[in-house]
């Protein structure tokens, strides 16, 4: 969390500056609208469309408020359901059922659903991402000529029951159990105790029909791990006999989404019930998959279920947007005393260093995770319209590791961007002093409805060490299929050069040469602003984290240490070396996006913003690169007045730059804190 | 705010540890009464009294949800009355007015009341506090006579009608006019335009009958600056002739009180409404005041009204504790799955080296900002229970030069503790998981009520600010008086060591000698346990980022800039003075309680939350310690290292450290997260 946070100390030198300002400085104003163009990407008519939708229906925002909690639930309901009428909630349904059999698509709508009220964005994304998602993925074909239609147009609704009280993050330890009884040719689903109770499940309270229940499943008493069920949760309204439902009550935030609990006593199912595309039971009571390992397919299972994740950072980010441009509007026409308190001369607060600081680095941060965002949609999209599997068959073992990297891409980004939506939704909300406090200027609901994010997919800890065990899966593909305590001994064993090597990450010392001629002393004499610079900086902090993390592991495994042990204290260094990792891709996808963007105002501001994250993401870990000989105290401190003076030279833009967001005033609804721009 | 983050990447070396255990390691458990008592201070019986009081009214927590606004304020209300009854809310007011005349109390009472609710704290401070205590502090004998008791009592509601919605912190440049009219013998109260209502105010929307307003003095055509007067706002429940009231509506957080905003039309008020402690206005048109300064008067007045700003950063950690009680009694019995995914042995959340890291540090942080606040308090108990002024005699220098120490200390105590609460409550959450988002459990309050207190006395820069100012005008002192830019110049002209030694700021040099003989090399061979070492590294780094700040003030001057040009650009230099000087007085006071403390369990475990604090400072700001040659790679990494230590030390101690917060069960107010602790 401390990665692009402004250090304690700063050492600007801009007192002393004297020399002759830029020959010829960047632009004071970028054409708003190309760049809002590039930032919609290949879906801005659909972006577009989605937005005019939401500002129809921007009253939400105030009935959030000014709603008792079930009105406010219903409100919601209603316009999830003529949101659902446009198409633009279902568009990765495939074709047949109302759909677009467009991945790509299904997040961009999303996304830009998530810049109004996010209860209705949750609701959506319960009722036709999870819910919907989870039929289409891991059901087959009957079950989606059964349910899909009636899905997409919301008519009918439901649930995706995994998450149990009693387990966290820890999915595939939880304990509904479905037995197969073939008496009946039914599975039974029970909930062994109340602490295994399914919880905080979306549209349980009050609106679900129907329910994805995962449960250990038994067939002839022998478990096989966790699979998905559809059970019945309620009829007519009241809940299904055997069902017991409990509302979560009054949350945090996003009250328009009736999450509650579910508990499940001997409820009898048909078999058709069980989600069989990985796993089929036969009326005999015979249990098949294709994977036959079972933690292997419930991790399948899971990863056809990653577009939520995605969905969710592309959401943060989109609530990081609506802050910023309140915050950075704000900034643009509010006067403050002067300095030394004197009432001479007020100065707009965005004139003042230190509120540039406060704001510019994370406006800079929110366009790299913009393009991160963007490259993993893209990713994702690729990933899923490739030619589908046969409907359980085994897929080729490249593509397997590819879909595992993309997880792990979805998962990093997806802690990367909560967490950036948390801090720069405080300090936004901070810039905008005693105002920012009342809920007609919008902070309120940004600071309570997207915190949820944080937390939404697991804890974020949890996310980065499944980056950290995806590099390290990496390093072992090469060398076949093993168990994870192999993988360990393993990665343990190796050099840790070959280790990295082997990786396909190119020890960056070779790349360095290339770019930057001059031996040893490459960081000591490259410009700050060379993007070639930088991405060596980072590229070297990655591959030096994560040797760290290996020599870690082999030490604690030569010192006969259990694996799980070893991986327990090793944790810190795999979460260092997943940031390192996910900051690294995230840093080149912006420079890559700088370098193909055609020259123009458009690329100057991209350039600005793109030098502006990469530095204050080296000066915010500075004292690790100092540890580690990369920087000099004097280069350290170049650093900072390198960001100072970007952060300078952004200021003229920094209105157009959230402007370009595009984000329709009628959700800003700042009517406090914001009068007509004025840049 | 990167204060006491943990560095993006970890340097722990856990693994390769092999070497024996420390001897005699710490106990694993401490005596929680005698630590309470401890904490509770100079007025645990009092603090008793409070906590049982809003046990018992508990339910006011979950009226907070339940409750339609107008409901809620009245229940809100309500509590107030019956908290008045019992006189813990006016402890402050002298005794012949209900009072006990006891500041120390009066701040000690409103602490405890911070573990509840916070409406009912807020409008408690707004009543109490805010209105009582501007009566109290800026009126004279006929306003106290006439008010104080029944202000005391809860029967005569009233507001603190400063903040305009035009201006923010700027508070000498508010724009409300109060105009002498000899012919009436009667003041006028204009709001000129319809910026400069008065917004934000508690009290106003519903309940206030009567409002100190805050407006520009003008006498026979001459204005005098900023004077408080006694204006009716409400009678019979209907806004009073002239005024115009319109409530804030839904806020973020604290709907229980009622702000609003107030503008005035010409509303004559009598000549005695003006609260004349420090300027009078005769019958006949003139105005007098022993302060002849119109700046230094107004602040003069504001200095009075200190208490509000002490009281909330108390508020501030009280809410931290309670975020910390709940967090680390759920990482002491939820068990999360191996990290390395296998489903053998789950482990307590707080046995992980990553979970302590989130936790303990800022536990450790909140131990020190404890006794600084007590010190605090000490210190205006002492300055306000000192023999009043003659009702508005000039007080002697000294004492003015210690009560502008103690309101330094108060806007930067009020700063630190205000930030502090919101990063504790936001990790605590996260590392509660998803449950962590349910209202039931206390966080949905947490996150949402205690963050108005972040802008409450002004944005924390500019409070800061104030207290860079204050430690330039500690140089100044000693010459005599000097208005502010003669000020800037006259530190500029200094020499930097002069500066410093002048202060009384001893050169850290010459003390470090006394104990840690070794010449040069002090830090590079001291151990890092010994407080003396921590101490000389904050104390070097305030006066290294003082005298920093103190040249470039003077090389902005020598430049030929204005004042308050050069004052705006040294901006962020001065805020990281204030910065290091507030936290070296944080660790002084740490360590002297440690030190005072009798040997035995408690003392052990506040010296481990002593080291512990003291080392992620240094660690969180490393880098600058890098830079600035006062850590090598080596001695910076095993910094780290030490923290790590000293968690893995802490870890057996952390339930017994929160539970010596004495939070009553009824107010964690966490039934899905806590069961009875066990440690």
């Amino acid at each position: 969390m401390a990665t692009d946070a402004p250090p304690l100390t700063a050492q600007t030198d801009q007192t002393g500056q004297t020399g002759p300002p830029t020959p010829a400085g960047p632009p004071d104003r970028v054409d708003v609208e190309a760049l809002t163009t590039l930032l919609d990407g290949p879906h801005g008519d659909l972006r577009r469309a989605v937005r005019e939708r939401i500002a129809e229906h921007a009253s939400i925002l105030v009935y959030r408020e000014e709603l008792p909690t079930p009105e406010f639930r219903e409100r919601v309901l209603q316009l999830v359901r003529t949101l659902a009428e446009t198409g633009q909630t279902s568009l990765g349904f495939p074709v047949a059922y109302g759909g677009a059999g467009d991945v790509g698509a299904s997040v961009a709508a999303f996304e830009t659903l998530a810049l109004g009220d996010l209860s209705v964005l949750v609701k959506v994304g319960v009722q036709f991402g999870l819910f919907g998602g989870a039929v289409l993925q891991l059901g087959t074909q009957r079950h989606h000529d059964r349910y899909l239609a009636r899905i997409a147009s919301g008519e009918l609704l439901g649930c995706f029951a995994m998450t149990e009280t009693g387990h966290g993050s820890n999915v595939a330890a939880l304990e509904t159990v479905a037995t197969y009884d073939p008496d009946t040719d039914e599975f039974v689903i029970t909930t062994p105790r109340e602490e295994a109770g399914k919880d905080y499940i979306g549209n349980a309270a009050a609106h679900g029909e129907l329910a994805v229940v995962f449960a250990q499943l038994v067939v002839a008493s022998q478990a096989h791990g966790v699979h998905a069920l559809l059970v019945p949760i309620r009829v007519d309204g009241e809940p299904a006999p055997g069902v017991r439902i409990e509302d979560d009550g009054h949350k945090m935030g996003l009250n328009g989404v009736d999450n509650g609990r579910l508990w499940f006593t001997d409820v009898r199912v048909p078999r058709e019930v069980l989600l069989d595309r990985f796993a089929q039971v036969s009326a005999e009571g015979e249990y098949r998959s294709p994977i036959e390992n079972p933690n292997k397919r419930f991790f399948t299972m899971l990863g056809t279920l990653i577009q939520g994740r995605v969905s969710v950072s592309g959401a943060s980010l989109s609530a990081s947007k609506v802050a910023l441009a309140i915050a950075v509007r704000y900034a643009l026409q509010r006067r403050q005393f002067g300095a030394d308190g004197s009432d001479a001369g007020e100065e707009l607060l965005l004139d003042y260093g230190l509120h540039q600081r406060r704001l510019l680095p994370l406006l800079a941060r929110t366009y790299a995770l913009h393009f991160a965002q963007e490259e993993l949609v893209a990713q994702l999209h690729d990933s899923f319209t490739e030619p589908a599997g046969d409907g359980g068959g085994d897929v080729d073992a490249e593509r397997q590791a590819a879909r595992r990297r993309l997880e792990s891409r979805a998962a990093g980004t997806n802690a990367l961007a909560t967490w950036h939506a948390t801090r720069t939704i405080q300090e936004s909300r901070e810039a905008c002093g005693g105002a920012g406090y009342l809920a007609v200027n919008r902070f309120a609901a940004l600071k309570a409805d997207p915190d949820v994010f944080t937390t939404f997919e697991g804890d974020n800890h949890v996310l980065l060490q499944l980056v950290a065990k995806g590099l390290l899966t990496d390093y072992a593909q090469a060398f076949g299929d093993m168990d994870r305590i192999e993988l360990v001994r393993y990665v343990a064993s190796l050099g840790v050069e070959t280790t990295i090597e082997r990786a396909g990450v190119h020890t960056w010392l070779e790349r360095i040469k290339d770019v930057l001629p001059g031996g040893d002393d490459w960081d000591q004499e490259a410009g700050l602003l060379d993007s070639d610079y930088q991405r060596a900086m980072y590229r070297y902090r990655e591959e030096h984290t994560l040797a760290a993390a290996a020599r870690r592991l082999k030490r604690g495994i030569d010192g006969g240490l259990a694996a799980g042990e070893v991986f327990s204290r090793v944790q810190p260094h795999l979460i260092a070396a997943a940031r390192a990792h996910l900051e690294r891709q995230v840093l080149e996808v912006f420079v890559e996006r700088v370098r193909a963007t055609p020259d123009g105002d458009v690329k100057v501001a991209l350039g600005l913003l793109c030098d502006l994250h990469a530095l204050s993401g080296i000066e915010a870990d500075r004292a690790w690169f100092l540890e580690h000989g990369r920087l000099s105290s004097q280069r350290s401190k170049a650093i900072t007045r390198e960001v100072d003076s970007l952060n300078r030279q952004l200021r003229p833009l920094a209105g157009d730059l959230v402007d370009a967001f595009a984000i329709p005033p009628e959700l800003l609804r700042a009517p406090a804190l914001l009068a007509p721009a004025s840049p």
